[in-house]
């Protein structure tokens, strides 16, 4: 494998080799390492001094269930900090076939103006986009295909990120080719845009597989941790009813944010819940599917595609972020609403999370009432006019308290908190307040522990182990629900990685990957400024009494400060 | 004196005794103490537990010239840091009279509605101000002499405190009754607005004149510094010009911001110079005044009165700063569009100098072209209609750079850069990256220093004096310009403050109050997270030469860094 180098000032490209300390990392954690090593934490995040990199994890490339996510990073427009997005979709396993180890976009352009960057065993080539400026992912991709191959794999931005819009990401196609597949959080879209690219073709023709050293003990571990996947509970659980298995979850924990966090149940919950959308689904028919794979090879197949009362598409997938977030935090009850919804941030390029959170507080602000679902609708759409209006919101929640003077901002770092609130799940609060990407679920969820979630005292470790195994997976280039079986039989991360590399990591490989990167991205973190102070709840969170059990996040600062220095 | 304290939630007042270390600090150093010892740095500035203070510098109340000057801090909105903001007119003079050494104004409401505070020897008293609510202070300030009597100090918000816009200060009469004496940088208005408060009003009927202890030495110190004053030749020319003074010699210097700082001379500079705008007004005669004094009792009278073709005033006063961004900044060469936005912002109550620099990156995001007056007008008169896009402009130049994704905003810890560009002036330059205050001239103008502004390397002892000495004058309530007689005669400082107080201070009073000051500051900010990634200018000017002398900011961060440990 190699580290491809492009420039997009000159538009040049370089192959270079490995640095040897680049080499046992992948995904999350290479992302860390090159960020610390080539980028000056204090860099103006849009400028030319920012680098945009794609890196798949250490296990891509193999088709492994649920193991071939691509991590994207760069500095955050959005926190002003270190920022790593990972998603499903074709892109990781193409760039893996290309032999990337990883891509570095550097530079700015001097000229307006959109390009394509198409990268093949031939190298890269610049094409002028001119004719895609401007267009919804729903449509470019399909047209990229058709001038590509189909066979390509696609990262592209939507007009988000081309309005550099600090909750735009960078969508990749699933393995049926819908551009659906989000980089969402922290604004790497605008860091895309402003590098000039509307798109980047990973066309994989004529390349081998990756090579694996050691190929009959990769396949017996592969063996293992499929059959464990398999056997886990929650495996038959994301298959029936995808991600928003979860509503009924958080809302019997008084966990879901509901109209703008200020609530923890939400009285239309069973409208939004997994178990309501799996039966309308069976109902509608037509294209509606319930189970479906975002990457191929996998098991879980946690996505689904929606179909409206005609049996005809509305989006795919619908996940629990945006039912959360889009639905009871807006007070908002309608699937059909929601999923409408879905379909205008995903072609504009732009994170379901933060601009539903961005929506709550403009409701705060007396944009739009409770659960207007028609207005809310017309609010996203907004976005897309680029009127100041649009931009406003299309920047996140952050942004929308700061111009309407709003006090009760659910952000961590300027990042939207997701579907959980962390006075009812507070070791899912500890996780946002002090992991360096910002408030993040993924980063760290903690309410499957067997814990009392409303007990400050107990949530240092739990988020700590949490933190460093999310951390882990995502430099493996494994998605969360992969954990299902890794945890089973965790001898196979470290059998796989041994038998894929010819290396002799120890049963332990998880959590060190997992802290190493952390540790990394703390680093980056502290020399772009950030100190104790950044790693807190939003200050009203800690008065402000959550319903039903009227909690507030009472983690001590301590534990908070801490934290990293344990386990 | 005593401290006064409110607050807000339960109307309740006391007035309890200065604590020890308390006394020998006023204005910019006693809001600082009382920053560290009362208001946790991580609150939230428009929340309950920020406090407004109000504090008169310790020389205030003996009508010395110049030096009556009224300080007002909290955590800013605008910075997220500490924030001190002096004016000059009657309040600091009312207050001392009453006996106020400072008025802590704590807590937040509960219900919406306005307030006035009214302060007397009676104590204090809670009138509903309902019927001003969204009232311009033009308006406002005349129905409120009417209804509290001609001889009451008024301190009062506008639309845009109202609003808690972030570029919202707090109007105070001049000695002829007109708000315009405004506490203007860092979102002080918002803040006052946050806590309910339309006007706070300081009638001193019956009260005396603060005490002096020794009147004979008081008067002897006074009458030095009245003749060095006067014998200063700046003195003349502010009579003359007023802070316009500054046009032509900043522009001489390279150094005036010119559509949005991309160039360091303005082509129309000389139509809006101090000597055009005094033959103007000369020439209309009616309401125009060349000469005005904001306090009474100040003999440099650098104020003016801005009439009309039809000698009807227009607004006053016109300040250079005021110039330099609603001019030059956005190509404007019009003394009268430029009055008749001045006069909007102040009827608003709103920093000239944040909304200036706003309308200069919204010009550079396509929002108007540059040198158009009309659209400039209308843009800040849009602030007015509470609209997204007036909110936009009025939470100043970050936010507007934010919403429309724009890398070229001209702000230190998110405040406007004022009318000097650091590129030319480099010391201040230095002072706009090291202030606690973020960008802020007044905190440390160096262009008077008879040294090369553009050699980066021997710029940091000059901003630490400046600074220094800036600070030591905000605490004791004076005008930068009664430095022209203090510098001349530096004893009276000491002479005065001794006479005063009856205190044995020595020669170095004044530095060693203005480091006392910053030092408390800096650690106001530290607590609040800040590092010294934040004292820094925007990366933009340290790679984009500014013409004429196609400098760039390249003070060695070392020297920013380490600034405060010398001297």
């Amino acid at each position: 494998m190699q580290v491809w180098r492009v420039n997009v000032q000159e538009q040049s490209f370089s192959q270079e080799p490995i640095p040897a300390h680049w080499q046992t990392l992948g995904g999350r954690g290479l992302l860390a390492q090159i960020l610390v090593d080539e980028v000056d934490p204090t860099c103006e995040p849009l400028g030319p001094n920012n680098k945009l990199i794609f890196a798949p994890g250490l296990l891509v490339g193999h088709m492994l269930s649920s193991c071939d996510r691509i991590s994207v990073g760069g500095k955050s427009p959005l926190t002003g900090g270190i920022k790593e997005s990972n998603a499903g979709g074709s892109t990781g396993l193409a760039m893996a076939y290309l032999g990337i180890k990883a891509l570095i976009i550097e530079g700015q352009p001097t000229m307006p103006g959109w390009w394509i960057l198409h990268l093949s065993k031939q190298g890269a080539r610049w094409e002028n986009a001119a004719e895609y400026a401007g267009m919804g992912v729903y449509k470019a991709a399909p047209a990229l295909l058709e001038r590509y191959g189909d066979k390509a794999a696609i990262a592209l931005i939507g007009p988000g990120g081309e309005m550099k819009l600090s909750s735009a990401g960078i969508q990749n196609l699933d393995k049926d080719k819908t551009p659906s597949r989000i980089n969402a959080r922290g604004g790497l879209g605008a860091v895309m845009g402003s590098k000039g690219l509307k798109a980047i073709i990973f066309d994989k023709e004529g390349c081998d597989k990756p090579p694996i050293a050691d190929n009959k003990a990769f396949r017996a571990a592969q063996k293992v941790f499929n059959k464990e996947l398999m056997a886990h509970p929650q495996t038959q659980s994301y298959a029936d009813y995808g991600t928003a298995a979860m509503t009924r979850m958080t809302n019997t924990f008084g966990a879901i944010p509901t109209r703008n966090f200020s609530d923890g149940q939400f009285e239309g919950a069973d409208k939004i819940s997994g178990e309501f959308m799996r039966e309308l689904l069976l109902q509608r028919g037509g294209a509606s599917e319930t189970t479906h794979a975002c990457m191929a090879g996998c098991t879980i197949r946690c996505s689904n595609i929606f179909g409206g009362e005609d049996g005809e598409e509305i989006v795919s997938p619908v996940e629990y972020e945006t039912i959360g977030l889009m639905g009871a935090n807006l007070g908002i009850d309608s699937l059909d609403t929601i999923a409408r919804m879905n379909w205008e941030v995903n072609d504009m390029g732009l994170d379901s999370i933060e601009v539903g959170a961005a929506l709550g507080v403009a409701a705060e602000a007396g944009l739009m009432a409770w659960g207007d679902g028609e207005r809310a609708l017309a609010l996203t759409r907004e976005i897309r006019t680029g009127s100041t209006l649009g931009r406003v919101l299309g920047n996140g929640a952050s942004t929308v308290g700061k111009v309407y003077g709003i006090e009760r901002v659910p952000v961590v770092k300027g990042q939207a908190i997701s579907a959980y609130d962390p006075r009812a799940i507070k070791g899912t609060g500890v996780t946002y307040a002090t992991s360096p990407q910002g408030a993040d679920h993924t980063c760290g969820l903690t309410i499957r522990a067997k814990i009392d979630h409303l007990d400050p005292l107990i949530q240092q470790e739990v988020s700590r182990n949490a933190q460093c195994n999310m951390a882990g997976y995502d430099t493996l280039g494994a998605c969360v629900f992969a954990g299902f079986g890794f945890a089973a039989a965790p001898g196979t991360i470290r059998d796989l990685l041994n038998a894929r590399y010819g290396w002799q990591v120890g049963d332990a490989i998880l959590p060190e990957l997992g802290r190493k990167t952390i540790e990394l991205e703390r680093e980056f973190n502290r020399r772009a400024g950030f100190t104790k102070e950044h790693d807190r709840l939003p200050e009203w969170m800690t008065r402000e009494p959550l319903k039903p059990h009227n909690a507030v996040f009472d983690v001590p600062h301590e534990h908070l400060d801490t934290i990293f220095e344990g386990g």
